[in-house]
């Protein structure tokens, strides 16, 4: 296997877990357990969305949660948009990273941010204008993220030619990169590979190096294997597989961090991340949410005896 | 990846499954179990072991069970035997296949048969010369097969030299074929593909072909996927995820065949078994336990829409 010996692994869970529980964490609650995961090792954390409030009163607080990621040393502090207005509030905070979705079902995209593809890469065009316009410094890194890429559940197969499409026009509309998200749990480790090498080819393999994976029919760390033997290096997961997309019914279920750390760590693979801390700031997590069910196996089972010798 | 087109998947439910849940199922239960997998495509099926009754009294009923599956066309028949005394059971019963754990870890072979590494392969040497005896085409297909190959929860880590050295003595005892069992959960892609290289470059390409995985820590179905990588063609399972391993403390959870079967067939391997009738066979099993809780996704998350569209 050609598998690179470092992976980068990008915590979502203070925006795509805390986006699809009811329960609001508090924001003190959430900026403890943001520094958490950073001490845990975590170099990537999504810590919110820019989005209106009142579609998403769990990540209302987003930019302060922001000021305060942005103390933390080295942290990456990334953020998701669904549109040019949010772009300029992530701006505004201050991120390291903004990422765009743009679901490769129009239907999904419709169903989810209510614009066709042609709107949504109007919006794309018009938050590289603004990020060009930004000192190199202080200029995010901007990803476009192609959700749905697996399939959808409302449309089913998406061809791949779309998503190739999809992915130039990504490119060509000023994102740095793109990136592939199995927001409805179809991807398996042949398909994954398919559409990795595909994408790559057609907008150059550095321009695609992260996947967002879930675990819906449990393929998630075989899919994430899969997916470095063909040059990914970044991987998102979420504490305790906490959150998936909330408007794709019956998908659910981010890589459990935990998981993924442990079988990368096993593996001889570096991710920089203390699973020891990862699991007290699973207990943190746990703490906060107490009613909400977090997941994966390795948090129990415990590690290997020996582990490590 | 250079995986073969076609994997064939042996369900251990009726035997390593039953074998660790404290509910006796009937036998005319088992037997409608053993017939809804053989006729979902399972050509393959443990169906118990000949174990002193007093010690396994799930397993009782395992010459009647065989008796049954002997009568299913095309199934191969298969049984656990702990010695030679179980070995003779097995052969009058008219079994297809006879698989012999033989602990890597010595101090689980005392814990687990109370019997030493040279004492197990004294065993497998009379069963050997016993099988011998029989004509051809009444032999069963004899397994020598090396539990707690990947590590032990009493010993800890197991040397591969160790493993080396067992799975060459089973060959020399008189088995068939070895096989590498993960009964603590300690395997993971790096260490599955590493170790079945070492004992296939030992005993012979041929002479290893089966692995037995857990999901004790999550990484069953990626090490499964690595596993096809270096030549590995049958893979155990076990419906609904029941089983484990008794007496190694915290070691549970087969890999779920369901979950197994849909990531084969999703990546276009033939595995020649229904997955609609599996998922009948498993709602057969939870009528006939409805206490036990039963593991795996696809289950409960469904096929994908336009699969195999």
């Amino acid at each position: 296997m050609m598998k690179k010996n470092r992976v980068e692994i990008s915590e979502v869970g203070p925006r795509d877990g805390l986006q699809n529980i009811k329960t609001i964490m508090s924001l003190p609650d959430k900026k403890a357990w943001v520094s958490a995961l950073a001490d845990a090792g975590l170099s990537e954390i999504e810590v919110g969305s820019f989005v209106p409030p009142s579609l998403l009163p769990q990540l209302a607080d987003t930019a302060e949660l922001v000021a305060h990621a942005l103390t933390i040393d080295g942290l990456t502090v990334a953020v998701l948009v669904p549109n040019y207005k949010g772009a300029e509030n992530a701006v505004r905070a201050g991120v390291h990273k903004i990422t765009i979705p743009l679901s490769a079902s129009e239907s999904h995209s419709l169903a989810n941010v209510n614009r066709t593809h042609k709107q949504m890469l109007e919006e794309v065009e018009q938050i590289a204008a603004l990020l060009r316009k930004l000192p190199e410094g202080r200029r995010p890194h901007f990803e476009g993220s192609i959700s749905t890429a697996f399939g959808c559940t409302i449309e089913g197969a998406v061809p791949e030619k779309k998503i190739l499409e999809l992915a130039m026009a990504l490119m060509t509309a000023g994102c740095d990169e793109v990136g592939l998200s199995d927001t409805t749990g179809y991807a398996n480790p042949a398909n994954v590979q398919k559409l990795v090498k595909a994408v790559k080819t057609e907008v150059g393999d550095k321009n695609l190096t992260g996947l967002h994976l879930h675990n819906t029919r449990g393929l998630g760390l075989a899919n994430a294997l899969a997916a470095l033997d063909v040059g990914i290096t970044t991987l998102d997961a979420s504490q305790g597989g906490l959150g998936g997309c909330p408007f794709a019914p019956g998908a659910s279920g981010n890589i459990v961090t935990e998981d993924l750390v442990y079988m990368l760590d096993a593996m001889g693979i570096e991710t920089g991340i203390s699973l020891e801390k990862l699991i007290v700031s699973r207990h943190m997590l746990h703490t906060y949410l107490p009613d909400e069910p977090l997941y994966g196996f390795i948090a129990d089972a415990g590690l290997p005896k020996d582990y490590r010798s």
